[in-house]
């Protein structure tokens, strides 16, 4: 006997959960759509040449490598010749850690039957080797959307992107929400200003930044006055002023911009560029209370060089970003000599998911089935399929028993299981031409004409799903 | 620069295709949950010690093994330092190749979560190292249902899975289809009467008749009667004559068991199971053109004890079976000691949409964008924005030109794309406060005020999915 286990770092879900989660997916999935995005899947492994483009990323030390059992024994044949036991060995096909590394590939590979700007839309899981750590998976879903242009693309695209965000989090029901937005370019210019003209300098100062939320605010003005960057006061104060700007509404996010003067080209550029981005969401609809500038958003430090966006619950600071990204200026260097310029926004749904029920946001959901018809008497089996045929043509889910059980086990069991309606027609029932119903949620009972049933539960369920909707 | 291109044996689509596939999974989704079945998702990959419980099998030498890095490192010393080259070293971890053991381990490992009879649906991809060949999958999709009994579960079951296939094959409109049914005990009781009573005779019997599609009748009676079988003429002539039975009709499959006779305990045990599920076939209202008895039908010869069932096009026999399943004795016996008969059916997508288009049963589907507004003048650009905000909000989904660029590229985008509607609002419209609508699909072109433009494009898009569930 073996027992019966997962191995750590996955999220399984009983049903009912997985019926929870299935539901954000479909959001998530429905509002991508809405906007016009197209869906793509690409195979779980990809071969590791093609995917370990990069090396000594940190992700890409988290890789899983596949091998089939063919492979895997000639892997130990050349891992016993090998002559330096150091060389570098890997195996031929490796899972994907990301979706924008399989959407290089895909968009390079199939350019040609690819219409631009491509806007697509991946919902598949990922895979990382992380250390096993509560809340930290090493499977999990990423919900991603990307517009890809070929060789330039307008900055309005980096406008519609909060506005998918704004609809996917509204009909989520997660309470409220802040997309906050800034400027790679705003914020290289603004450390240029300052005299921090090196790169690599930025990076290290942006990094310090972003451990603001971590370590407070005078112990990160500290290191950056200390022996490691040796900035003068005033340029710290002026750092530290600069990176805790949030701004509180619409008109507040274009002062906090013109506050900024002229400063350099790229300042300036960065500034038109996120001011453009603001005046673009308004048309969109998306509320002012659901946006807000903020200057110590930096994102992936060598990846993102315009736009770059991050989503926090107003009520849950502690869960973070919720829902990441921006603007590369290049997709697909690796693979074609195609300039592929994007904009890009990923949910990771599993941690998202997780951190919703920790914070006690989502709950176990009610049952998809959506009707139990009952069986009292075992000569009514063909009528309960025929009830169940036509709740079914109807769009309702309905699960029919098979044996007549006591009916107090069968309700029972349909409470256990989340289900809201219990439908029975016995010999009484029969000659009454009637279905009785009853209602597990408020506990009501009543009666319907056979032929009306269907009718009958598809208005109590439409309001369920318009109310589900908010 | 790397070439980009996927491992072979890998079914990657280009937007328009995937759209058409993941309608195909939404169907089936769809009348899955219609019937009241519940989500299930598994890991992609398990403990190898879990997953390859038994050994030898042909699906199990084509098992893909994982590694994370670190792993893989720790298993290159552990081959250097084999004492016996030969000594069996896996991976941990390997990817499922099918849902049948996943869900067995699941329902094992959340026993007492569950209820029974436990209902699941489970959607997902599945990997086999096979040699790469036109039209076999390394990676699929596989669709399943299961009813798991705890202890025992009522032949009553066996009759909802025909009546799921016959919902999703008519939903998904691939032209008319029979679910072909047989008995495991009946063709036991069968063999047996015939005095070939060893169960592994039967097997090799079994597989001979397998064959019938491809060898042809006389081929395998020659078999049969030649020296590896040795059967005496007038057995091979009944068991040629048996394995030839196609019911014709609801009537005609009831006469066929019949003519059966009373035989031994096991052929009445086998005939009586049958002719329940042909008659609760009835009472669901599976029409009777959509089902037969196929007395050669014997599927998975381990596996099966009862009712199994194939489904076949009828105008596209090459296929093969689209669906196929049956009954068993006890799904997890290497997990628990608890008894859990189940019966189950699946679908696999993935060969199955490959197949489709082959066929050209399938085409190109048109885009899951409904809408594309136009831009004649970059100062309509809000007005655009509003414009789809609206359509958004009324379940549309719609993209937004941002760019104005001449008008027929905006028109020849969308042509190519396959959305079916531009709307289109300059100065003109928006004088007299109306749209302009082309439906590129008829060509026909009208307009309509625009604060209507949300209920008639709804109106025409309703139609059309009506006639697509067709």
């Amino acid at each position: 006997m073996i027992k019966p286990r997962t191995t750590p770092g996955v999220m399984e879900l009983l049903p009912r959960d997985q019926i929870a989660f299935q539901r954000m997916l479909d959001v998530i999935r429905r509002n991508y759509e809405r906007f016009g995005f197209l869906p793509v899947e690409t195979p779980v492994f990809e071969l590791s040449e093609v995917l370990l483009t990069k090396t000594g990323g940190e992700t890409e030390r988290q890789v899983y490598f596949v091998q089939s059992t063919g492979a895997l024994d000639e892997f130990k044949d050349r891992v016993r010749n090998l002559r330096d036991p150091n060389e570098a060995l890997a195996p031929e096909l490796a899972l994907r850690f990301d979706l924008t590394v399989p959407l290089a590939r895909y968009v390079a590979e199939h350019e040609h039957d690819l219409a631009f700007p491509f806007r697509r839309y991946q919902i598949q899981r990922v895979y990382r080797g992380e250390r096993a750590q509560r809340g930290r998976f090493r499977e999990f879903y990423q919900c991603d959307i990307d517009v890809i242009g070929k060789d330039a693309l307008g900055i309005r695209h980096d406008a519609e992107l909060p506005a998918v965000i704004h609809a996917v989090f509204t009909e989520l029901g997660v309470g409220p929400f802040t997309i906050q937005l800034n400027n790679r370019k705003l914020l290289r210019g603004f450390f240029e200003g300052l005299g921090i003209a090196d790169g690599e300098r930025q990076a290290l100062v942006l990094r310090e930044i972003d451990k603001l939320d971590k370590r407070g605010a005078d112990a990160v003005r500290a290191t950056l006055t200390g022996a490691d960057f040796q900035l003068a006061d005033d340029v710290a104060d002026r750092i530290m002023a600069f990176v805790q700007v949030r701004s509180t509404s619409h008109a507040d996010a274009l002062a906090r911009l013109a506050a900024l003067g002229e400063g350099n080209a790229t300042l300036a550029q960065g500034v038109a560029e996120l001011r453009e981005v603001l005046e673009l969401l308004k048309a969109h609809g998306v509320p002012e209370k659901n946006y807000a500038v903020n200057f110590s958003i930096a994102r992936g430090l060598d990846y993102y060089t315009g736009t770059v966006y991050e989503t926090t619950l107003d009520e849950h600071p502690q869960i973070g970003s919720v829902c990441s990204g921006g603007r590369y200026e290049d997709l697909a260097s690796h693979y074609t000599k195609s300039k592929l310029p994007g904009v890009g926004i990923s949910i990771g749904a599993t941690r998202l998911f997780w951190q919703l029920r920790e914070a006690g946001i989502l709950s176990t959901a009610e049952s998809s089935v959506e009707v139990m018809v009952g069986l009292m008497d075992e000569s009514r089996l063909a009528d309960s399929l025929d009830i169940a045929r036509r709740l079914r043509a109807a769009g309702i889910n309905a699960e029919v028993q098979l044996e007549a059980k006591k009916l107090a086990k069968q309700f029972q069991y349909a409470d256990r299981a989340g289900i809201r309606f219990v439908v029975l027609y016995g010999d009484d029932e029969a000659t009454r031409g009637v279905v009785k119903v009853k209602d597990l949620r408020s506990q009501e009972q009543f009666e319907v004409a056979r032929e009306e049933l269907a009718t009958a539960l598809k208005v109590e369920l439409e309001q369920q799903r318009a109310m589900g909707m908010r």
